[in-house]
């Protein structure tokens, strides 16, 4: 591989997203590792994704706050209230990854892929004209860069919206997009693109 | 005009937002007149904008709650902190929108507009593939569907993004939008697309 230093990725949540971001980690030759909601945790990669849903995500941070110390840890969720389809469960001036964060103060905490459906980041296209864009949030800027940097040659693009607070916004996006999904206005294989 | 029934449309603001939002109107054949701040307030149309930033929208609101009863009213605004770029200046589980409809409880409020930059409604496109489409969000039925007819033959794509209470993440949208743009992770031409 050259020069090239590949990043290892451990993935929590085997569902269709976790796969579909590990797939696009393995694109960019990243090494990919999962870890199920049975699985002993351990061999845990320098990039942790959180791909499950948001009261598993919080659960496994409270679980394994020392095994991820020092760890760039993804958050991906969109905490909806699933019963409702009105509102998110975390407070209206946070966001998950804010509360996550706070379970985790030795981990460097990113929000990001939260905006982009799974079937997006398979077909690494938003319809079929425009590149899938990952948004995403953090106040780590190392740890953004490295993921920037790991997702290079994956065919997604990846934009930092900032600090860890916009991640209030990226969830108010996130949320917004599922219920025009839900009530079909756009489909799951379309979505908000990012056009420069 | 056949039995095309054209709108009345009033616009608040003679900015750049007023003027395109009042051309796609104009393009669409409705009737457009304009009050600047100098302006006395009459002749108000059936649907009223206002193309205003939101401490003068609330002001307008205020001053005119009379003049706008039974009213459809647009609110287009995007609350920031324009001092830090960091926060909106509403409550962060309420929005603009929210609070001008408890200025006007006799007005049909709805939030459209505030997500698409001035420059997407002048060429109806986001960046030079994507159709400029404006989300909207009231809990009035008809007004939504007046305003989305009003607009049919405009070149504009209109979503409805549901209850006024998605004004929230609609001005969560539009923040995220402006932050990407001030620090050219986006330009003003390009953006979010509604891709279906």
């Amino acid at each position: 591989m050259g020069g090239i230093k590949m990043t290892k990725v451990t993935i929590f949540g085997k569902g269709n997203m976790g796969k579909a971001i590990g797939q696009n980690f393995v694109d960019a030759r990243n090494e990919v590792n999962y870890i199920g909601s049975d699985d002993t945790v351990k061999n845990i990669g320098e990039i942790v994704i959180l791909a499950v849903p948001y009261p598993a995500a919080l659960k496994i941070a409270e679980k394994n706050s020392e095994k991820l110390e020092n760890k760039i840890v993804v958050d991906i969720t969109n905490p909806l209230n699933f019963e409702t389809w009105n509102e998110l469960v975390v407070p209206a001036n946070s966001s998950a990854a804010a509360e996550l964060a706070s379970k985790l103060p030795n981990s460097k905490v990113v929000k990001a892929f939260n905006t982009t459906f799974a079937a997006t980041l398979v077909s690494k296209q938003v319809g079929d004209k425009q590149q899938t864009t990952v948004m995403m949030a953090s106040d780590d800027e190392t740890a953004k860069k490295l993921l920037a940097d790991s997702l290079k040659e994956s065919g997604l693009a990846v934009v930092d919206a900032g600090a860890l607070k916009r991640a209030r916004e990226l969830e108010a996006f996130g949320f917004l997009q599922m219920t025009l999904a839900a009530k079909e206005k756009i489909s799951w294989n379309g979505g908000f693109g990012i056009i420069k």
